[in-house]
């Protein structure tokens, strides 16, 4: 195998992964990322966000042409007409895809080539706190299961540690076990 | 103006969602809501998500007659190659689509006819967190800002109030900013 393939592990270049982590370790001001999303209301329980531009290492990322365009719905049963995914869906998917991600990037670290990355989100909700029914349930989801099914190159332990190292470091699952500040302002007219 | 078209606001049945309303108040077993989402890795940062079956008022819903599937990826300067929005930017987009929605749907409760509702939502992080570069930094976004745009046919006061009112009963509002508890499992090979 050439030095080239090796490098590429899981659709990673690894060689270019531990090359910008040295380049962020010396100069941690380009870590500074931010990403943003626009997002319009077309009616009732359909609105779409558009994604594209984005801050990161030390100026405005330039690389996507295009944006990507996602549409939100509800459900017939939540007063919608299923226009898209629900918002609460889109968190759990949110969380699927870090996770996973994540999953493949300390493999390839590693160097553990993954042959299958599958997973089964579940959210449950008494829809009660977000419907306004009833001050007690909460509005959210009350807890979050996640089942992975993962195989590779490596044994059942290794693997194990993979997706541990994985929840440690992905961004979604961080902000979805701990919370984040949100500040919310309004303009009107 | 008929009695029909006095009862759709913003595209919202107002009449369906106060029926909607009193079933559950009066038989609080059918507000046990469970969604789902199904992800597999196509490659690198590539993975999928479909997203169709869910259980709703005391059954599985029937209603969707096909899946939704959303793509998951990274710009290039995260190693992947732009194959969708990053989940982080699906996090921000969950969180505007809530909002948006739980203000659409509150306006229409409370005879407010909306005309214009949109909005910018931004996250700023310091991937060193992410990358495991630094233990310092938290691995999501350090805050979120959302800033909403909206007009319509009340005072701005009453519009303000539509916000607060919908921030106090969103779903992902709820999650994002007070966090969830997630199981993981993990099944290898």
């Amino acid at each position: 195998m050439s030095a080239v393939t090796e490098a590429i592990r899981n659709g990673v270049d690894a060689e270019k992964m531990f090359a910008t982590l040295d380049l962020i370790k010396a100069q941690p001001e380009l870590a500074r990322f931010q990403f943003r999303v626009r997002n319009h209301w077309i009616g009732g329980a359909h609105n779409r966000s558009t994604i594209k531009d984005f801050y990161a290492a030390g100026g405005e990322d330039t690389t996507r042409s295009e944006a990507f365009a996602i549409d939100a719905g509800e459900p017939a049963i939540l007063l919608g007409t299923d226009t898209g995914p629900n918002p609460a869906e889109y968190l759990l998917h949110a969380l699927a895809a870090c996770l996973t991600t994540s999953i493949v990037y300390v493999a390839a670290a590693r160097k553990v080539r993954l042959e299958w990355v599958e997973s089964t989100i579940t959210g449950d909700m008494d829809v009660r706190g977000c419907l306004g029914v009833d001050e007690e349930p909460r509005n959210g989801f009350e807890r979050i299961g996640v089942s992975f099914r993962i195989s590779g190159d490596a044994s059942d332990e290794k693997l194990r540690e993979v997706v541990e190292r994985a929840k440690a470091r992905s961004a979604v699952y961080d902000m979805v076990t701990n919370g984040v500040p949100v500040a919310v302002d309004v303009a009107v007219g």
